[in-house]
């Protein structure tokens, strides 16, 4: 069977890996990603075969695992945080229909939602979404329907891809709508080059968070309404005060 | 400073820890956790000393690690999958506003959202929310209205804590309010024992899902408007179609 493995790397440096990950790493002939992850793999790795394809390339990035991996090669596919959150494993299901013998298999990393807050301090720590502001796939206006509910459901948030070239101003877009149902001082925060050399956060409310310039590579968190600042970190409580229930 | 790392070994094997979340733990004196955690561990790390509580005394462990930390100790609390995502970080700074002397920090891991995804292909692979059907902390009409908001918004979602001796028919009871919402044939799953020996994947419909019998180590997974059963595999497009943008 010609086997490919759809790789999360986790946020960055090779020590947020898993075992796992770095062990298929290891074992294959073939690394194949973008080129910006490829960079971010240490030495041990950049003697395989490195593979790659420019940005918004993915579907011929998929193609070209499946070909290499019809040559007989063991490949791997890495993706950013976890594979299989706005990762390529849903792309690679798609495109496998036309590739009967190979066999793909989904190794789990750490997604953004998770490193990120770990940062923060705890902001995920209740019933939680996760929302991206690209529309590149997905009609705006459906992620404004989501973040709306989303804050009717009081849920705690990340919100990925917040900011873009394109897309400066989505993030204010995006607090607009949440302030049609939160209170503007809700406790929120944010992380830059999350597991990368310069990780860097800011705690602050939402109505603070509408003025933030962020880029490309920061992940937003919406507390919830239990969520509280906490000697400086950001902390959605697991569980709403026995009063209230 | 007194330190204590709140770490997140993922959903069971140590593989499946990151290497980070590995060296901290060896560079630690004392382990704590749940015993079930702590028998996980390989046989490198049962030499530090461990301590444990029993289930549902969460509060005790936080304030055990406080106090042995205080002794001079380097302290490690485990935190099954990731210990911001239902684990104990939000908690150990709420006890830790009692311990200004001791500095936490939290160390992530693959929560069973992203490990389960990874065994039955790639249903949160586009906007997604998590929810507990825990009422422990939980008012069980706050959670009947995030599924019937998360419905609402086409978010895929993970459902964690389906099930559990006094509460069997509560995946039964959301299943019911999510078809309020979503048609019968929705394409669902759920994995049993992720990450651990005996790990087996379900794919099914929603209306299937409302008869299954699931145990307390079940994430169960609801996919969005777009899931689609691919080889056996439940994956959630990573876009909508153009045609609908």
């Amino acid at each position: 069977m010609n086997k490919i493995y759809i790789i999360g790397i986790g946020p960055g440096k090779e020590e947020m890996m898993t075992g796992q990950a770095l062990r298929i790493l290891r074992q294959c002939d073939t690394i194949i990603g973008y080129t910006v992850y490829l960079e971010l793999l240490e030495d041990d790795l950049k003697d395989k075969e490195l593979m790659s394809t420019p940005m918004l390339q993915e579907e011929k990035r998929c193609v070209m695992c499946y070909e290499e991996a019809m040559k007989g090669k063991k490949v791997a596919l890495i993706c950013s945080g976890d594979a299989g959150i706005y990762g390529m494993a849903s792309l690679m299901y798609e495109i496998g229909k036309a590739y009967p013998e190979c066999e793909i298999e989904v190794v789990p990393g750490v997604t953004a939602a998770s490193s990120g807050a770990a940062v923060l301090g705890a902001p995920l720590n209740h019933d939680f979404c996760v929302i991206s502001l690209s529309d590149l796939l997905t009609p705006w206006d459906k992620i404004e329907k989501r973040l709306l509910l989303a804050a009717q459901a009081d849920f705690a948030m990340a919100i990925y891809n917040p900011s873009s070239k394109k897309r400066h101003d989505y993030l204010q877009k995006a607090c607009d709508i949440l302030l049609r149902e939160i209170e503007p001082d809700r406790c929120c925060g944010y992380v830059e080059n999350i597991g990368r050399d310069g990780t860097k956060y800011t705690v602050c409310t939402l109505k603070e968070l509408r003025e933030k310039k962020v880029n490309m590579f920061t992940t937003v968190f919406i507390g919830n309404s239990t969520a509280e600042i906490i000697d400086g970190k950001l902390v959605t409580k697991r569980g709403y005060p026995s009063e209230r229930r």
